[in-house]
């Protein structure tokens, strides 16, 4: 029955399951708990699908040293966190009809699986982002493309134990036929190559580590048991069927908007107007405070995407522009955390100034990326602005 | 006599005098050999002003401890500079009305002496666009403005002999009002400050030296002689009271607009192409090798500019636009400069890394700004093309 109460808690909660319950229907075409029902159905049944996939493709998934295929586990670890951050996302933005109880004791572990999925992915983009940064800064020709398709998978685990001995016409032979060779490389974008291979790469295996940890802990079971149930019966509240939904996503709509102008968008839409590397020397060793509020706004947009997915369905048109402003966020928040990296490299200790002094000059074209980001923002912005009615 | 031949070699060689020599009539406004002579004339004259005041204001004139005032040995060198270029300038672009043989011997010296007294200047403003640099990416509050106006005439000489033993928060006192504070700086940041003020405060002493030492040769002497015959006779070719300047000056923009076309503006147009730091790692220690069409444009536009006030006198209106490529240019040049300093000074022996690190992100910033630059050209010129009918 539509009707019963799995959660004997609270006598507000309904849970919808996966036929129409009685009382539910929409009014007059009124994006109602159903069509979030219905979201949330189809997103927990993608994450069970990847669950499985990610199981059956073994438990090396992901893993820096695994092979990378058409349905391989990186592809089935992307498809969990896509489907954690929506539910989560929505869980957010459509709180008011749900099961409060419910909803706020699922969403921290919710949260806690997205970070921990999410680490060993970063790391291998970081890596991959800063490599190619270093053969771009040599002058080396070098396939970007094809070596970023497949070196996430399929990246070797470094150069060596001591990155300052590498020599930089055979440091580190490539493992994989995709893999940067650094051949053309001076010795100090060598030396700078190898160390960040060297410490992201054990960064992401701890992470990879973790994130197996995760999923075999009886905490994820727990979230994972929710999800399960999430997939057949959505707890809503009992006023859910007839509240419309379009208010609370034009609130997430606003929060967006309002972010938004906070930002220093007209300094933003000045072709390099050098804000980015601004206190890049500066003694605070934390990532850069200006950075927060894009940081910010990338997930307000996210929100505002995932509320559009809930009201509009599946077969909606993709808003070109917002994805495009969300890439640029995405790059921005990808290039920031690479300069914090290369940053964080320099500091360590006994490395050669021509390691340093090409960790400095990596740096600085990161946060260019991080200015370039925001002009590419801001520019796809004024245009939504403008090409909005 | 206007016509006589102070130079008995080549008989087809006339000297326009001060007053107009018979037959030299502009023939109804086309502007002839007299205009030329007239501009070289004054330039001549402008160029012993320099010379006088120079020696007025003594023999430290524009030395890295003298004092600056309103007409002060720095504005002297600059009118000199100034005065130096433009004739040599003009006896480049209309060298077919000038007598040959007189032109050849005296272009030569023109440029060494051009060349000599710039690398002075050179050094102190390439120091001065360093530390204010650091100071932007310190995030160090700094009044730039006022410290680039005076610290050209007063910077003090060094923060000592070894850079690497600097406290960053007591690095070289500065000694004069302006001077930047490095109390606001990292210690790399510090460092690198204190290396760059090392080395190119000596070599700027030393390009001080080596023009007064130039001031006082007989090389300079012979070609202050020859200026000061050019300030009252202009040794002309006999053709060239009715030769029409403006196909020569003609000639010179289109070499202008031929090298124009040949840089590539499409890229510069796109904001954060990344085009001025690829090869920022490069083995090759030489100076950017694509920057070479850009100062070569830079010169050609001078050429193109002094041209233009030949044939217009000096009450012709300022052309903005062409001011503000120009202005590009130099700043292209001078940020190329920049950065190659800051790539010299990281291959210091036995620097600490956190120096170079600095360095590394000093390098990375002006290489950026020569991109900035090329940008800020792209713009101003495509501005001058639509704007002209």
């Amino acid at each position: 029955m539509a009707m019963q109460h799995l959660d004997p808690r609270d006598p507000r909660t309904r849970h919808a399951g996966p036929s129409p319950a009685p009382g539910s229907a929409r009014a007059g075409g009124t994006p109602t708990g159903d069509a979030l029902a219905g979201y949330l159905r189809a997103q927990a049944t993608e994450f069970l699908r990847a669950l499985r996939l990610h199981r059956e493709t073994g438990t090396t998934a992901g893993g820096p040293n695994g092979a990378a295929g058409p349905e391989d586990p990186v592809d089935a670890a992307r498809a969990l966190r896509r489907a954690v951050r929506r539910v989560s996302g929505s869980l957010h933005t459509f709180r008011p009809v749900l099961d409060p109880d419910w909803s706020e004791s699922i969403r921290p572990e919710l949260a806690w699986l997205s970070g921990t999925l999410a680490m060993e992915h970063a790391y291998a983009a970081r890596l991959e982002r800063l490599l190619l940064a270093l053969h771009r800064l040599s002058g080396a020709v070098f396939p970007a493309q094809s070596a970023l398709g497949t070196a996430v998978g399929g990246r070797s685990a470094g150069a060596g134990p001591d990155p300052r001995k590498a020599d930089p016409g055979t440091a580190g032979p490539p493992t994989h036929p995709a893999s940067p060779d650094r051949g053309n490389l001076t010795v100090g974008a060598a030396k700078a190559g190898a160390l960040l291979e060297r410490q992201l790469t054990l960064a992401r295996t701890r992470a990879h580590s973790t994130a197996l940890q995760a999923l075999g802990s009886s905490r994820f079971h727990a979230v994972a048991d929710h999800i399960a149930v999430l997939a057949s019966e959505v707890p809503l509240t009992s006023a859910a069927a007839t509240t419309d939904l379009r208010p609370l996503a034009s609130a997430a709509e606003e929060r967006l908007t309002d972010a938004v102008t906070a930002l220093p968008l007209v300094t933003a839409g000045h072709p390099y107007n050098a804000e980015a590397l601004n206190h890049g020397l500066s003694p605070d060793p934390a990532p850069h405070p200006q950075d927060a509020p894009w940081h910010q706004v990338r997930l307000l947009l996210r929100l505002h995407r995932y509320a559009r997915e809930v009201l509009e369905g599946a077969d909606a048109p993709v808003d070109v522009r917002l994805l495009t402003a969300g890439q640029a966020l995405d790059r921005h928040r990808d290039a920031s955390e690479a300069a914090a990296a290369a940053a964080q490299a320099a500091r360590t200790p006994r490395i050669a100034p021509a390691t340093a002094y090409a960790l400095g000059v990596l740096h600085a074209d990161q946060r260019h990326e991080v200015e370039a980001a925001r002009f590419a923002f801001q520019q796809s912005w004024q245009k939504q602005t403008v090409g909005t009615p």
